[in-house]
């Protein structure tokens, strides 16, 4: 009996690479658009406070994830911001924020949270990848891909599949998989 | 009989010069310390959001305050984030994410948000002042007024008094004043 993830998000992509690195495993990921503001704060509360009012909002299980990219030469900013940033300032503004550094090194930070029900304590799973932040290459299909390079190439630039055996997201699912199968 | 505003702060600083401002009007500040995570988003909702938990956590009238640093060839940004860029990054830090542009203008922004109760729709009055983001000068005793350069003078350097005259936050005071003497 396959399993049904509920997974909060409104962005196609996000879901199209959850669902293709879960179905694997026999699972099936169903979104739900689910208008949820998010806090400021270190990138665990804000997950766990979004899983827990998703859980709410819904009344039962659900899955919600939140993507950093984390400067090291800015101590790990934008961060859980990124998503203002990007759209503000695009790819060349996020790679003129590092125009004082040498360090142009940065962290992909996934953090899915899943929440069995309302009152319950979201569990997190949380997946990093290391990569720099260079001049965009590749297709501009999904947020900042072009311009986070990962041994030589681009997110952007990189097959799916290959990306999805890499990635900060395919990390933090592997968590969560696992997680899964111990909890049927 | 004088007025009594409940603030919601932390920030002695920030009580002091509200406090300093509003006494001329005869109108007294008390503070409350209230752990009121804020949500991301635009400047107006994150300060109505604020508001609204505030007056049901205390259940009366009571005044928040949000200020944001917006650089303008940053289309804004890190406005309502600069809190944590200036906790991470410092002066420097702040001064060189600007390294990349010839426009160093920005704009300090002090939104006040009044509730009246549990329930209520909060009223804003928001302040403006045009400055400029340079290397600091004058007493580092309060946030990024050494960064903020308002004709020729950083905020750091500036006499309290005459800072008090021409802030983002004396404007939106002066917005507050008015309205709370229509509002007695």
């Amino acid at each position: 009996m396959p399993q049904t993830l509920f997974f909060v998000t409104s962005n196609a992509s996000k879901l199209a690479e959850v669902s293709a690195i879960l179905a694997a495993s026999g699972i099936s990921v169903q979104s739900m658009a689910l208008d949820l503001p998010e806090l400021q704060g270190s990138i665990e509360d804000i997950s766990k406070d979004k899983a827990k009012r998703a859980a709410e909002a819904i009344g039962g299980p659900v899955l919600v994830e939140d993507t950093c990219l984390c400067f090291n030469a800015l101590k790990g900013l934008p961060g859980p911001y990124i998503k203002w940033f990007m759209k503000d300032l695009g790819h060349e503004g996020l790679v003129n924020m590092l125009a004082a550094y040498e360090d142009k090194s940065a962290q992909a930070v996934c953090t899915f949270a899943h929440c069995e029900g309302p009152g319950k304590e979201p569990v997190l799973f949380q997946g990093r990848t290391d990569g720099k932040i260079v001049p965009p290459r590749g297709p501009a299909k999904f947020g900042w891909d072009p311009i986070f390079e990962y041994e030589g190439q681009t997110y952007a630039e990189m097959d799916k599949a290959a990306k999805n055996l890499i990635s900060h997201r395919f990390k933090a699912l592997e968590m969560l998989k696992e997680w899964m199968e111990a909890h049927p």
